[in-house]
Parts: structure tokens; sequence; C-alpha cells
């Protein structure tokens, strides 16, 4: 029996497939020691208080959660009222992914997605909306808040100036705007930019800080540039349902994720994990990329049988239909797997 | 330097401040190998339908939630509709103690307190409510749903003679019957019964089945008897934000729990621990039990003073004002901390 | 056949039960000529903005809308959060008889009753409620709003001292004040004193102004007293479908019954009715007011008997069960239909 | 001065702009006579019940509510659960003209507009839709209900073969349909159907039935076909401030309007007056009909310079931006004042 055989065949449906990094399962059991208090006054939470204002270069106020819907849907209750728009790219997470979320905490806000390019919405778009939104018109939702997300969701970033002309027309109609940061960590390690410098220096109000995805269990965090909407942020929390009773432990993997860098050197891995998988496959015939691969997702046209040979080989990935699929890889993902999995798809083709 | 000075002064302030079960962490890490469908689509979650069906002696399903705040909104948004009325005790969780939860995920519905005795509703005053409820009557709110806590809010167990008459009055006026079992494991080691005999065979609808508070990490789960509740349940826990992508990690922890009988050996060390103290203080002069100890929580009144010293000292304990103190034994208390407590109230008083 | 037999016997139900006044049937009338821009743009709504901040010596912003309970239901999502708590009086109209609006339009908010005394809250009893209130707990709905009815629900109504004991404990604990006013020119007949010095000079943020109940057709107004609400409540308005789009036959309600004082003669006329119906009464044997009658309501203990021979003879009224009416006295109820209600009570009794 | 001089230019902006007709604001003096019980418990609304079931030749409930929106945000309530999809044409009322209204009375359901043709939409748009939903996919809102407007916002029909071909996509997936109706009668008009072979033969669950835009003063019903969705629309209603007390004037408006045929006379005029119109717009040289003309609106396109001229001769229009503009005739509008509108733009083009 050969290697390849013995082995699992790689799981690139999603990042969601990985489990937890080795540093913050360990956190986890470091933070079992003894009894400490219970929703969220522990010590680990915090430090994170500071942990993330010293990150992000300014104070900010961080609360930890344990879904990326629920941090996004919090985000969103903070910045819209329930007779807000929410404007947002047509793949965008929060319209099409996450159940109505958004229009549950805000109680009703209407989230109106716009064609997107590669991912990315782009100021025209955004500012041709914005000028029939029908403002001061009673009978039309009114604009009150842009979601992005960073990474976007076909894999690709928006860089510093692109932020600021997206904002920039947000600012001139009065929208705030909230960063969907799931795969925050692997748009900071493509660019190379320090976290305030995707955000709040570009204007960002609220950000979905995502953890999850790129190695942890199960935390994430809303963390509010400004301090007005802490109070809120905190009470919707709770009503939400999101407030852990051991928040120790939600904190302690979002300390462990911080902690010397281990967000960015799982990001930059999985980043070229992805790296290597699109050089690989860009390198089959009838295999095209769809998208530039900025992150760690990749988009490619393939022919549908061959996806579903993969499939059928037990490799795991995401098949769109239309000949499409989505391949994600994961701090926890090798090279020898994405070697792997170039070498079946160069086989079975 | 004797013994009591160098260890930590126990906390019993909550269950809530104990850690996680090293059979619960055990399992955690256990479930970290390798790759596995993300939102609830992986065999742990897949087996725990199986597991809890056999448990209650009938087919139910099971949601895995992280909070028991989430646990008990979604079971009362899917047995009260927004116009409804949802009649609890007045030291009930789901009133006075989660941030509205109810009325949120509900869209609104009334939570109507009513007089409690030792933390358990009784059903002349749960049917005089409902007579005086204007049934029919557009000005007011439906009485639509009954929620029992069960261990109570006061410490107290329901017996299934008890649940038999509640829950006849509620069937009276068509009200849905929905459990907030937070501390459901120190109940049913408490009364010895099957947890078929404590719920649905006394017309439970839906069970909130806690976990967290006795041992787990973060790990509820909203239990339904019943096909047709189980569709609206999948939903509103997704668009809460309550659907962990990487569920494996939550189900384990139930998984764990119920494993060979852990979820009870650990409820009935932590009444037993319950049991002493009450023992302890109530042989003390100045300190009076409140309320039957029929499971893990003590209510007590004792000197202010008392209360200050002990805190002083470092102890841990929720001080309710004017002279009374809960406390709370967990899984994870030691006998030599409810006597090193005892002793100090004995020292300090 | 004599003239008592003849006539059809007084109906005292409620105030609710009388039709329009003559001169607000004739401003819809009058309305009606020709077109008009709609959705409130037409010039009877602009000129009510200036006549309601005449009539209240102060710049607010008027919302006309068809129902009381959407008033107060508006005006509560004003100045309430969805994690905030709204106080009033246990026999509070917002609490008991508007099937949860105050929930639904706040998103959630939890309504808690205090115990009044003849309909009144006292400030010692909000006072406690705040101080118990869990301010800054995540797990307690946080205090935002005080609801007062004045008139009140029992017919009696606050002094301006009152008034001023009240809002200082609310704006002690941050609370914004409404009053819901569906008997406000009742009140205001009662007490002599400016609109202003029962509202906003007394820290009232907004107010539920009522005309249906004296004569209007269906028609009330949000006012808010202060720039910042107006903007917010123009599009909860419409987005809860409470904004007409021939708006022109609302407002003309509203302007005709400021008209010439016409809305406190109506008020003045039935608080009389009431009156001589209260003296008639009281000097029956076995007859007893419950409360000081002060505007237009009666609330009085009689033999069930009487109460039942009463509304066999056809007479209306509101049988509160235990030997207990209430009676309700209207804009257009006559002194004969009083002198023979009475009579007929003497004779049945 | 001459006759076109001296008379008000006509307002063809909306058939909001028109009054009441004489019928109806007779009838509403008319039921001022006496009182009447209150909240619809008056003989008015009673027998509403019957003229509605015998309108629709099967038992129908009815609920009289006073604007448009709460019409269709009530309806909708009734068949999307929170986390439920509705789609509609995307220039669907519900849509974009109610400010959100369906998102509040829903719970936070999504709207999901889809491209319609001439304002209709049509089977395979829906049918293309659905096939990508995501039905029991937790990650998606789910499909519940279809929004379809009778006659459209472009001025168009659907016919009964259209209606069924969509109610049997919907059918297939399980949707429930709603008909905004707030122009049904003109659609009854156009195609001389029973009004069930528009709604209930069609499988039309609920129905929006308008009545202010033709003649009523501000009365609309919806009326449910089925039992078991009155209950909670009566409830529903109430919580959302939509019962009157006086709910007497509002059903008299319904019951004068369906009365001897008025509904339809009214709605063939203003049909006829629409025919008119497009037929003297289409003559002129530069004016071009957008939509077929099917009702009461007119869409065309006209140089924006005779637009504006329009404007500051007083003539009123909806200027859609772009050279186009909507005319809408009413009721009320006159052959005079048609060939005064038309004789303009042939003067001022």
């Amino acid at each position: 029996m050969d290697t390849v055989a013995r082995a699992a065949p790689v799981n690139l449906r999603s990042d969601n497939v990985a489990g937890i990094a080795p540093e913050i399962l360990a956190a986890i059991a470091a933070a079992n020691a003894g009894s400490a208090p219970s929703y969220g006054a522990d010590p680990i939470t915090a430090r994170l208080q500071d942990t993330f204002s010293e990150l992000f270069e300014t104070r900010c106020f961080v609360q930890p959660v344990a879904t990326g819907t629920a941090t996004n849907a919090l985000a969103l209750s903070l910045i819209a009222p329930p007779y807000g728009a929410i404007y947002c790219s047509d793949v965008g997470h929060v319209h099409d992914s996450e159940c109505g979320a958004g229009e549950f905490y805000t109680g009703g806000a209407k989230i109106v997605p716009l064609p997107a390019e590669q991912g990315r919405l782009r100021p025209a778009t955004l500012r041709a909306a914005l000028r029939t939104a029908g403002i001061g018109h009673t009978g039309r939702v009114q604009p009150a808040a842009l979601n992005l997300t960073q990474a976007t969701e076909r894999g690709t970033v928006y860089r510093p100036d692109e932020l600021d002309a997206l904002v920039a027309v947000a600012r001139d109609y009065g929208l705030r705007v909230h960063m969907d940061g799931a795969r925050f960590a692997n748009a900071i390690a493509a660019l190379g930019c320090a976290p305030a410098d995707l955000t709040w220096r570009r204007g960002v109000d609220v950000l979905s800080f995502g953890a999850t995805k790129n190695g942890a269990m199960g935390a994430e965090a809303v963390v509010v540039f400004g301090e007005e909407l802490a109070g809120p942020l905190r009470f919707r929390a709770r009503r939400a349902g999101q407030v852990f009773s051991k928040m120790r432990f939600i904190s302690a993997q979002l300390e462990a994720y911080l902690q010397d860098g281990l967000w960015l050197r799982l990001a930059r891995h999985a980043n070229a994990m992805a790296a290597r998988l699109a050089a690989g496959l860009s390198a089959l015939p009838g295999i095209r990329l769809l998208h530039p691969v900025e992150v760690n997702e990749i988009f490619a046209a393939m022919p549908q049988p061959l996806i579903e040979r993969l499939l059928a080989a037990g490799f795991g990935l995401y098949d769109r239909g239309g000949g499409e699929v989505r391949l994600v890889t994961a701090f926890s993902t090798t090279a020898a797997e994405i070697d792997a999995f170039v070498a079946a798809a160069r086989r079975l083709a």
C-alpha cells in the first residue's frame, strides 16, 4: 500500500473543515486551571482589551463571540437602524450565507447586494446605488451602513487605496462601515499592512475579527473603534446568547492566536498553500483560475467529470455547479497534501 | 504557613466559575484529528442524534448550541408566536437573567413572571393567571408557552407529579411546555428518574439540555421531542449565529458528557458537595438555609459582616443583598474546599 | 311609551363607543376638496406642525397616526433600545391592552409593570425598581424609559408636582419619559394647565396625543419635543404602516380638534358627565366609587346582580368581574343619558 | 381669463392625491349615528365578513386596516417565517416603497426582488431563483412566499393563465402566495373576471384588498382564504396598532365601496381615463408609452423640458428621472382634465 493511498485525501472544501491549531488547543487547556469569574469578568478577557488595543494601535473594545455569523450580525446591529439599508457585494456572506442573521439582529434592516467584480465592490457601483436610494423619502429604507469583506468571498483583497475610495463614498452619504474579517488574517498576511491600516485608519467603524477559519476552535471578536458602540454591543451580545459563561475559553483562544504572531504565521502558511495549489492547477490543461488568488481561496473552472472523479476519490472541494469549484487551504494544509491534490487532478483529468 | 492559607480560597459564586472536566477536554482534543465537515455535518454531531434519542427513549432532534441563553431563547421561539405570552416563575432565568433574549428570539413575545415558592411555580398560580389572561381578546398577548426551570433557580426540583399537575394546567389552556434544564443533570441526579420521566413523558415539548455548568467548556443542546419543530430550529439557530462552523467540538463535549454516565457522576458529586456545605453551614449559629437544598445551590441568610469577611478573605459567593447569599457547588468542588469554607465561616462569624 | 323606554339605553362601556364630533366630521368633508399631495406632504399636515408647536409653546414634531396603540408603540421605539426596560404602572395600557405592540415596535424591549395606586405610579416605587435593576449587568435589560398615562387608566390624573417627582427619579437613572395621553384632553381639562406644563416642562420627551376617544374618527399624534427624534419617527411610522397616503384626512381631524378650543370643550363636557354620574351613583346604596373621579372614567363596586340587570336592560358598561365596573363618559354623553342610567341603577338595585 | 387657466391643473402624480368618493364619505357620516362596540365588534364590521365571503364566493376572513403598507406587511407575516424568503418583482411595492415594513412585520424575513418584465414576474424567472435558493441549507433563508402585485406597479395586469403558471412554480417549491391588490379593483375592471378567479381559484392564500387609491379615505382589508390564518391575523393586526377602536368607520368605507358595484364603477372610470390619456399622449410627437396601459397607470418617455414645463404649469405628475414619467388617473379624474393635460402637453412640447 503506497503512501498516497494510506493518507486521507486532502479536504479543501473550506477552511472550516480544519481543526484547532496546537497552540490554541494548549491555551484552552492552560486556561482550565482553577476557577474564573464568568461572563467575561475573567482576567484573560480583561487582557484581551489591551492586546487588541495594542494590535490596532488605538483604544478599541472587543467582544469575544463564537461564530462569524454572530459577529457580523452584532456588528451590523450597532450601525444600522431597523429602517436602514446595508450595502454589500452580491457575494457578501452577510447577504447569502447567514440565513438572515443581519436582518434578525438589526430588527429588519434591508441588506442590499450590489454587483461585485472579483468579489470586490466598486466605488462607482456603491455611489450609483446611493444616488437613487431615496434619502429622506419615507417609503425607502435609509442608507445606513456599508459592509465589506476582507479578504473577499472570492479570495481577493481590498488594497488600502481601494478601501479609501469606497469609504469616501460611504462617508459622502453618512454610512458607517463594517468590515467582515472572517479571513482578516489572510488579508493582513497578503498585504503586509498593519491591522490599523486596513481598518480604522481607512474609516472602518467596526470589524468582525475572525479566528475560527484560521486555527481557533470557535472564537471571533467584534472590535469596535470608538467608545459609544461598546455599551450597546455588550447588551446586544448577551441578549443574542453570545456571551459565554465560561468566556475565558473563548478569550484564551484569541490570546493564543495573537501571541507571538501565530495568527499571521498560520495565515501566511494557508496563503502559501493556496499559491502552491494555484500554480499546480493552472499548469494543468482544462483548468482555469477564475479570480486572482490573493489569499487562501481558489476559484477554478474545471471539467465536471474531473470534479466528480476528485470527489469520488475522497477529495474535499466545493462544487459550485456549472463546472466551477472552490478550494480553500487552511493553516493545517500541508505541501504534501497540495501536491497530492494536484497529482490527483492530473491523473484524473 | 498552613494548608488552608496556601490553597486558593474556594469559589462558590456560581457553577460557571468552574472549568472543563478532564474527560470533556480530552474529547475536544480527540476530535481535533483530521478534517471534518462543517456546520454540523460531521460524524460526531450525527452520532449525537442517536445518543440523545437513546438517552431519552424516543426519537428526538438535538441542536448543539454554546450558551444557555441561546438554548432557552431558541426553544421559546419554537413554541411562542410574537403575540404570545410565556409564563414562568418570577425567579425564572429567562425572565431576569438573559437580557431579554426570549423577547428577541421570539420577535417580541411577552414573558410573564408569576410568583414562585422555593423557586417552584405552583399549578394554582398558573391557572389563576391563565383564567384572566384574556384569551381571544385581541388587546392581550395570547397564552402560548410555559417555561419551567429544572432544577429551579432556588436549588429545588420539580417532582414528576408536580410536573404533571403544572402541565395539566398548561394543556387545559393549549400551552406548549419548555423546560430550562441548565442544571438538568443535577435534577436527574437528585430525583433518580430517567430523563424521559422528567421531560416528554411529563409533556415537555422542548428541553434546554445544559452541560456547561456541569463540566463542559461551552455546550448545551436544544432537544425537541417531535419532528415538526426540528426544521424551524435548524434555521433559527443558524440565523441566530448559533451554528458553529467547527461544530464537532461542541458535539464532542456533549458526547463525552453523556458517555459512561459522566454527566450524572459529575452532577451527583456537585449535589453531594452542596449537601455537605448545607450541613456544615446550618450547624453554625446565625446562618439559616432559605430553601431546601435539593441540588447544587444553597441560599442562605447570614450576617452581612460575615458575608463581607468571607469575600475579603477571597472566598467566592454571590451576595444577594439583605444578608442573603447564594453558594453553588460544581463538579470540581472538593470536600476539602467545602470544609475549608465552613471552617472559615465558623472562624469569621 | 315614555321617553326613557324609547331612547336607546346609554352606552358607557368606553369612550371608544362614541362616534365623531360634528366639527371633526365636517373637517373631513371640507378636506375632501380637490387633490392633495399624499403621505403627509399636504398643506393641512404642514400647518399641524405649527399648530402643535404653538399649542405646546415650543417647537415640536408631530406625526399623525390613527390608533393609540400605534402612537404609544412608536413613541416607545424612539426612546428604548431592544435591550431596554420600559417602566410603567401595572394597569398601564402599554402593558396589558396593546397585545405586545410596545415589544414589537421596540424590537423586544421589556415592559416592566410596577404596582400603582389609584392608577398612579409612585416615585418611591419607581426608585425601588431602578435600584435593583442591575444597571450595567449584561444579564439584565437596561432601564431606558418611563411610561406614564395621563389621565391614568383608573380615571385619575398626575398633578404637575407629581410628574416632577417621578421624572426626577427617571432622570437620576437616565430614563427618557413617554406620556400616554390617550385622554390627555381630559387631564388638561381637569387640571386647567397649559399643555406645556404637563409635558416638556415636566420633562416629557414624547407624548401620545390622543383625539379618537374624545371625538375624532381615528386620529392621534406622536409629538416629540426635540429635533433628534423626528427623523427616526418618520421612518419608523412608515415602516409600521402608519403613514396614510391620504394623510390630509387624519390631519384635518386633528386640526379641527384643536380649533377654537374644541378639544377642551369636548373633554370638559365628558368630565362633567362623569362627575354627574359619580354623584348620582355614589348616592345609591350598595354602590361605592373605587377611585377618585378626576376625568371621564368611573370605577365602582356594585352588586353583581345589579350589573347583570343593567346589562340585560341594554346599558353599556364594562364588567370587570368581582362586582366591579368601569363606566366611561364621552364628549357625546348627555345629561339625560346620565340621569337615565342613574335612575335605572336605582330601579334595578 | 379662459377656462383652462381658471381650473386647477389636473394632478396625475398618483391616485393617492384624490379625495374620498361621495358615497364613501356619506357612509362614514351614516355610520356616525349612535354608539357602537369598539375594536371591530360593531355590526358593520360583522357584516363585512359576509359581504366579502359572498363577493369572493368562499368563506374568507377580513381584517379592515387603514394603509396598504400595513395590509401587505400583515399578509406577509402570515405566510413567511423570520427565516423565510419572499419573492417579488424588482418593482414590487413591498420591496422598494414600504420602508422595510415586510421585514419588520415578519421579524426579518428577506424580500428577494426578481427582474420583472412590464411589471410582471415571469414563471421562468421565479423557477430559476428557486432552483438555486439552497433549500434545506441552513446558511440560506428558506423560500416561503411569493408576492404578486395585481395590477402591477407598471400598470399591467396578470391574466388568469399567467397567475396559474406562476402559482404552479410557487407550489412546486411549497411557497404560499400573497397578492398585493392595492389596485385590485382596476385589475378586476380591466379583466372582467370574478374576484375569485383572480385570487383563491388561482391559488392566492392572502390578498391585500385595496380601496384607498380607488375612492376610500383610508380603508384596506387583509383577506385570508382559509381559517387557520385568521387567528394570527387578528392578533398581529392589534399588535401592529392596526385595529381601530372606532373600526366601524373603516368598515363603513369598505361596505360602501362594495355596495352596488361602486368599486368597479370607480375603477372602470379610472381605467377609461388612463386609456383616454394614453391615446392622447401617444398621438403627440416625442412621447412614447413605455408599457401597455392596462389599468389606470401610464408610464411614458417624454422630453425632460416638457416634463419640467408641465410641472411648472402646475400639473401633477411623477418625474421618474431620465425623461420618464408616471401618470395615474383616479376615480375622480374627469375627461376634461385629461383633455386639458393632453392639450397642455401638446402646447408645451
